[in-house]
């Protein structure tokens, strides 16, 4: 990549929420020119005065960009930001690269790459995991597919954004299918580790001492690990919330029963996050599983009442 | 410890299964005089030609040890090897430790210690974790609670067999309760990770890719990466069999009804390990229940038909 100003590729980022504003700053940080829009003016005007340029707009952060990297929630709103009102497609110059980065459906991500190529623009498949702070350093972890081309024309981005970086084929889908086996996981670990902090709450024991005994054993998980210190410090800040899992184990739900393969374990962690929302806690971080149970089941967690 | 072959503890191995005979084995190793015993009079003829003394009874190993270490299935059979005929406490020395090994209902180990202490005995409660391989070289993780006496006593024995020795206090079932905790978890891991290559086999991805992925990933378990590799070998030769968690999500699952907690995720899991064991897989390694999905939706895995 030219390192020069003048030929720095120029990135638009839509979505600076925990994610985007991480990487629009990894971004911006290795010399990419980088205009960030949000449907938060003033986290567009934060962005502006700190690392970059602010648009109002995805259309005119997408003026001139040749890479669009869109970090919204969810489907939905990615068609909205490509093809919606003021979306970026109206005023990206041909062949740019959408570099699509929320958690969708397989089908839909191969629906919404069709569309974009129609128009003359190029696809990236590509979700990304890690967390707001692995974000912030470029460090990110990259599930990607998608053409050559696509891959080419990205690459600028995407060296700026991941520490890792998984070059899953040509085939759009594929980069989203990867990533939804990750959630299932995910989904079900954190669950299951809020289930069993209830069950060492209900049996009386020194959650600290379970903490230290499951990590180091045959039970632990990268979740156990990294959401149950949420639980030991009665600390319910979202890092990433309750919702996000509603959304993504709902996807896993719909793809089990189109494929026709019965997932047993992901609809019973699907329930809880669901119990979870329901009961008031959607937007607080996704350990909070654990308060439903000890809601449930009477029991006193760390910083409960 | 004393080092002389006079003064070694004489320990009585109770138990000579994939994870008994490593136990007996690092025992012997560390110097100390070992009994072992098991119901397949073969197994009891090798350890004795390979490493120690073989008895034909629990009674007949019991007799004159310091230390009963119990490695047997389940509850009922520690009560028959401990109490039944020929049973190793019709013959202990007075003031011999009973060191329990098996994962029992914390109700269960607290009402064992209790006919061992009216007898005149110790008791530890000492559930392992760690697999075959590491029984052997004498590095197991043991989450182990009773009185100070029991430690004491059972210490000789504890060094050898143990990489990490957890002190969880002075109440028997402590130790049992943290290792339902562990097994809840791995047990949910398992069928997890089964579930989730059915998924991506049924998406069509490259299995090794998922594997490489997911254990670099969020999505990862250490259950996930240990199992995960008998799937992808198509080898379901038993290291650790579908009944073990039949036996010990079933435990959870009583727990979990006598304590009003409910736990819909473990008894998700509980169900995959029990249809799995339905179909025929009950003695197959537990990795096993990803051939059942594969059987229930029509997926080709590795090694299948």
């Amino acid at each position: 990549m030219p390192q020069g100003d003048a030929e720095a590729a120029k990135v638009a980022v839509i979505g600076l929420g925990s994610m985007g504003y991480g990487m629009a700053t990894s971004l911006a940080r290795k010399g990419l020119a980088v205009t960030g829009t949000d449907v938060r003016a003033e986290t567009v005007a934060r962005f502006a005065a700190e690392h970059g340029t602010g648009a109002a707009t995805p259309a005119e952060a997408a003026a001139g960009a040749d890479i669009l990297v869109v970090v919204v929630v969810n489907a939905e709103q990615t068609r909205q930001v490509l093809f919606g009102e003021n979306g970026a497609l109206a005023a990206a110059p041909p062949g740019a690269v959408v570099v699509s980065c929320a958690t969708l459906a397989p089908a839909l991500a191969r629906e919404l790459a069709g569309e974009t190529e129609a128009r003359g623009y190029l696809y990236l498949d590509a979700p990304i995991s890690g967390g707001a702070q692995r974000a912030a350093e470029g460090a990110l972890t990259i599930l990607a597919s998608g053409t050559a081309e696509a891959f080419a024309k990205a690459r600028p981005a995407l060296d700026a954004m991941a520490g890792k970086l998984y070059e899953l084929g040509a085939d759009v889908g594929t980069g989203s299918s990867f990533k939804i086996v990750n959630q299932l996981l995910a989904g079900v670990h954190i669950a299951a580790a809020c289930e069993a902090m209830a069950l060492a709450a209900k049996l009386g024991l020194d959650l600290a001492k379970v903490y230290e005994v499951i990590t180091a054993s045959a039970g632990n998980s990268w979740m156990f690990e990294n959401r149950m210190p949420h639980v030991l410090d009665g600390d319910y800040r979202p890092r990433s919330a309750v919702d996000i899992f509603v959304k993504d184990l709902g996807i896993v739900s719909d793809i089990s029963r189109s494929e026709r393969l019965p997932a047993p374990i992901a609809a019973s962690a699907l329930q809880m996050f669901l119990m979870t929302s329901a009961a008031g806690m959607g937007r607080d971080d996704d350990a909070s599983v654990a308060k439903l149970y000890a809601k449930i089941a009477g029991l006193k967690l760390p910083g409960g009442d």
